[in-house]
C-alpha cells in the first residue's frame, strides 16, 4: 500500500524547499546540521533513518503553514515527540521533514471542577501527572516511558501501561483532539464534556493513528479523583500455570487490581543477577522448589479499605501455593516489590546483548497457553526468550536476546519473532498491544488484518490526507 | 448534506424489490402489512414514519445479500433494534427498508478468563447482564432502557447511564464489532484482547455510529469482575448550589461514585405528587426549608469496604448541609432510594402532556450555571422544565413540557429547546450525552460541529457507504 501514496511525493528536498522551511522556522525552529538531525531519526526500537530536515513549531499557525506548503509540494511529514516509541513510527524511515512537538509543551489547563485538562502535545507525561496530583487529580494512563514520553506521543499511539487492568490506556482518557490537517485545516474533535455522541468518533480515530491522520496542537484529557493511597503484593510460585491459576483466583473473587504484572522464569532469572531477590531461586525455597514465576499486583482505594484488600488478596492468590508472599502498603513499602519488576528491562540484556521486544497481546485467558507456546518457540531455535508484563489484560512483552553480530542468531531470533506472531494470532491475538505497528512490525499487519479492513483503513487516511504526506509507510499503510 | 446521498436513492420499491425481498427474507422474516410494519416506524422520541418493508434477518448471510442488493438497487437501509431511542435515529424518516436486528438475539459465549463475551446484536442488554452476573461478571454500561433496549441498539447509539461517572459508556466495553458493508463485504474490527494498538480503530468508529456505516452481525465486549455489594446515599438540599457543592465535596474527598444523580426543585415536585417523598416538601422541612435540589449516589465495592466509604459520603456531603441524608447498605435498602429517581420519567407528565427530552452535556463544572440557565429559560418562556440526570458527568436530561395541542406553548417548547442549545454550546457542552442526533438534533448539529469536521465525517461515511443507503439523513449527515 506504501507505493499508492509514496509515488506522488518529492523523493529530496530542493533549496527552494530548505530555504521556506528556515524562513518558516526561525532559530531553533530549524534543525538542519547532519549531527543534529541525526537525534531526531531515531526511536527506543533501535531504527534509525536521517531526516531530510527537522522543524520545531512553536505554535498551530507555523503547523498551519507546514501543512499547507507540505500538501502543495508533497512532501512528507513525519510527526515525532521524544521518539520512546518501541516500534520506529516516528522514524523517517521513507524520507521526509521531522517535525518535533517539544516546543509546544504549555499545560493550558488543569481543572479540578471540569476534572479535564487541555496539554500541548509536548508535554512530558510524568510532569503532567505531578501537576495534577497537586489538585488531588488522577491521570492513569503509564506507559513504561512515561518520565520521558509526551503526552502527544502517547495519545498518537494510544499508549498502554501497568494501570490499564483498571483504568484502561489512553484512549479511555482524551475527550478532545485539535489537530492540523494535510492542507493546513484545522479540525476539532470532541470537548471537554465527559460524555459525547454528536456525530463520528473523530476523538478516538486520531488516538492511535500514529501522525497518519493529522498534527495534534491540542490535547483535552478527561481526570479521576487521585485515589488515597494503594497496596501491593509480590508473590512467587513454582510454575508458571501456578501463577496464573493465582491471577485468575484475584479476578474471580471479584478483585479488580490496578495493575497484575507477571515475570516467567527467564525474567526472573535475569533480574537475580542484578540483584538480591526476595524469592527462592534455583538453588534454594523452603521446599526445595525454585521460582518459575513472579506476579506483582497493585490495587488502590482508601488507606482504609487497603488493608482489607490486602487480606482479600493473599487469600485468593493462596489457593495457587505461592512460594512465597510479600505486602507493601502505601508508597514507601511498595516500592521495592515496583523495583524489582522494573529492573526486567535492563536486566534481560543478561539474555543476550540485543533483543527484538514485541508486545503481542492475547485473549486473557489463553496467557498460560501463549507463554508456554513462546518458550517452546525460544528452545525449538537455541535462543533465549523472556516473557513478563500485564497479564491482567494478556498483553505479554515477548523479548527475544540474540547477538546481531552472529547472523545465524539473527535468523534464528527473526524466526522466534515470526512464529511468535503466529502462535498469538493463532490464540486470536493481536500483533500489538501497546507499541503499535510502526516499521517494525508494519510487513505484518496483513497477518491480522484482512483486505477489507485495511482498505477501509487506507479509505480514512485518504480522507484525512489525500496526497498521504503524513508518516507515509507506517504500520497499516 | 442529505441531499449529496439521497439524490442517487430509489424513492419507492417496485414490486420486483418486494419479490427480491420476499424471497430472501421467508415467512416470519418479511413484514409487509402496513398495521404491522408501522410498529417498526416509531421510537421513543414519538417520532414515526412508514417503513417500505421490514426484514428481519436470521443470519449474517441474509444480511450480506441484503446489503449486496441494497447497494445495486439503491434501496436505503434502516438498521433498527427495539425502538428505545429518543431522537429518531431508527425512524425510517427519509424512506428505506428497516432492518430488524431482533431475530439475532443469541449470547455466542460468555467466558470468565477472557473476561469478554461475544453476542449477536440483538440481545437485550438486561437480560445479557444477568448471564454475565451468574457468573461473578459485571458488563457495567446501564441506559435507561436496558430492560427492553438491546446491545446492538447500545453500541449504535454508544448509550450511556447512570454508571459511567466510574465504568464510562458503552464505547468503553467494545472490543469488537463484525459488520456488514453496503455491497455485502463483510469487516472485523478488533478482536477478543483487551488491549490492541493494530492499525486505525474501527471498532469505535463504529460505535455511535448509528447504523450509518454498517450493519452489525456480532458485537465483542468486555467484562469486568463483579463487585461485592453497592450502597446508596439520597439527600435533600434547600438550593440546587448547596446540592451541587455538596456533589463537588464528594470528588474532592477522592470519592469516584459509581453513579451520582441529581433531580432539581421541579422534578422533585413531581415525583412528590407520585408518590410519598421522605424529603421535606414546600409545606414542612425541620428548619422550615423546601427540598430545591436532591443528589443520588451510589458507590461500588466489597461489602467490608462499604460501610467506610458510606461515612465518608456522608462527612463530605455534611459540608453542604443537606436537609435530609437516607443511607442504604446492600441492594434491598438502596432500592427504595433508586425507585425514587426513577419516578421521574413518568412524574414529569405532571408537569405537561407532552415533552422535549434534551440530553445535554456541560463540563461537569459548569452543571450550576447550566441548571440555572435552563431553568431561567423556563421563566423566560413561561414554559415548565425539569432538569435531572447524571450529574456526574455534566449530562443533564432538559425535560421541557408542553401541550401539544396549544400551538403557543409548542412554539414556546421549541423556543426553549434552542435556546437550551444555545446555552449549553456556550458553555462549551454538546447537544446530546447519550441519545445521539438522529432527526430531532439532526437540524441543530452544524450549531456544534464546525464544516472542516462534518466534511471529514461526510468522508468517512462514503468510505463505508459510497452510494449512501445507510440509514440516510440522519444526525450529522
Amino acid at each position: 500500500m506504501i507505493d499508492t501514496f509514496a509515488s506522488s511525493l518529492v523523493s529530496a528536498l530542493t533549496p527552494s524547499h530548505l530555504r521556506f522551511l528556515e524562513a518558516l522556522f526561525p532559530g531553533e525552529g530549524f534543525v538542519g546540521e547532519p549531527a543534529a538531525m541525526a537525534v531526531y531519526g531515531a526511536d527506543s526500537s533501535r531504527r534509525a533513518a536521517m531526516p531530510w530536515a527537522v522543524v520545531r513549531p512553536k505554535d498551530e499557525a507555523q503547523i498551519v503553514e507546514l501543512l499547507k506548503w507540505a500538501e502543495a509540494e508533497r512532501v512528507p511529514l513525519v510527526p515525532r515527540a521524544r521518539g520512546t516509541g518501541m516500534s520506529g513510527g516516528a522514524v523517517p524511515a521513507f524520507g521526509g521533514v521531522v517535525v518535533s512537538s517539544l516546543l509546544m509543551n504549555r499545560v493550558l489547563d488543569i481543572d479540578a471542577d471540569d476534572f479535564c485538562a487541555e496539554v500541548q502535545p509536548g508535554v512530558v507525561t510524568a510532569e503532567f501527572q505531578a501537576l495534577t496530583q497537586k489538585q488531588k487529580l488522577f491521570y492513569p494512563p503509564d506507559p513504561a516511558s512515561l518520565k520521558i514520553s509526551t503526552l502527544g506521543g502517547n495519545v498518537a499511539t494510544c499508549a498502554g501501561g501497568m494501570r490499564a487492568v483498571k483504568y484502561g490506556v489512553t484512549r479511555d482518557y482524551v475527550l478532545g483532539v485539535r489537530a492540523v490537517l494535510p492542507g493546513g485545516k484545522v479540525v476539532e474533535a470532541g470537548g471537554r464534556t465527559h460524555k459525547n455522541v454528536v456525530g463520528l468518533d473523530l476523538t478516538r480515530l486520531f488516538v492511535g493513528s500514529c501522525g497518519t491522520l493529522g498534527v495534534f496542537t491540542k490535547l483535552i484529557l478527561k481526570l479521576l479523583p487521585l485515589p488515597e493511597s494503594s497496596a501491593t503484593v509480590l508473590a512467587a510460585f513454582s510454575s508458571l500455570r501456578d501463577a496464573l491459576d493465582g491471577a485468575r483466583g484475584v479476578f474471580r473473587a471479584g478483585i479488580l487490581p490496578t495493575a497484575l504484572e507477571f515475570l516467567d522464569a527467564k525474567a526472573c532469572w535475569a533480574i537475580a543477577q542484578l540483584k538480591d531477590v526476595p524469592w527462592p531461586t534455583a538453588s534454594g525455597g523452603s521446599n526445595g522448589a525454585a521460582t518459575q514465576a513472579v506476579l506483582v499486583l497493585k490495587v488502590d482505594g482508601t488507606t482504609a479499605s487497603l488493608a482489607a484488600d490486602l487480606a482479600r488478596l493473599e487469600t485468593a492468590l493462596a489457593q495457587a501455593s505461592p512460594l512465597c508472599l510479600f505486602k507493601g502498603l502505601g508508597a514507601a513499602e511498595e516500592e521495592p516489590l515496583w523495583e524489582l519488576r522494573r529492573l526486567v528491562s535492563p536486566a534481560g540484556f543478561r539474555l543476550g546483548p540485543d533483543k527484538l521486544g514485541e508486545d503481542v497481546a492475547v485473549p486473557r485467558g489463553k496467557t498460560v497457553q501463549a507463554v508456554e507456546g513462546y518458550q517452546a518457540i525460544g528452545a525449538e531455535q537455541g535462543t533465549q526468550i523472556a516473557c513478563y508484563g500485564h497479564l491482567g489484560d494478556g498483553n505479554i512483552h515477548v523479548n527475544i536476546f540474540y547477538d546481531a553480530a552472529d547472523e545465524s542468531q539473527r535468523a534464528r531470533a527473526q524466526a522466534c519473532k515470526e512464529a511468535v506472531f503466529r502462535l498469538t494470532l493463532s490464540l486470536g491475538g493481536t500483533l500489538s498491544g501497546e507499541h503499535g505497528t510502526g516499521i517494525t512490525k508494519g510487513p505484518y499487519v496483513a497477518w491480522q488484518l484482512g483486505e477489507e479492513e485495511r482498505s477501509l483503513m487506507a479509505g480514512i487516511k485518504r480522507v484525512f490526507d489525500p496526497t498521504g504526506i503524513l508518516n507515509p509507510g507506517k504500520g497499516w499503510l
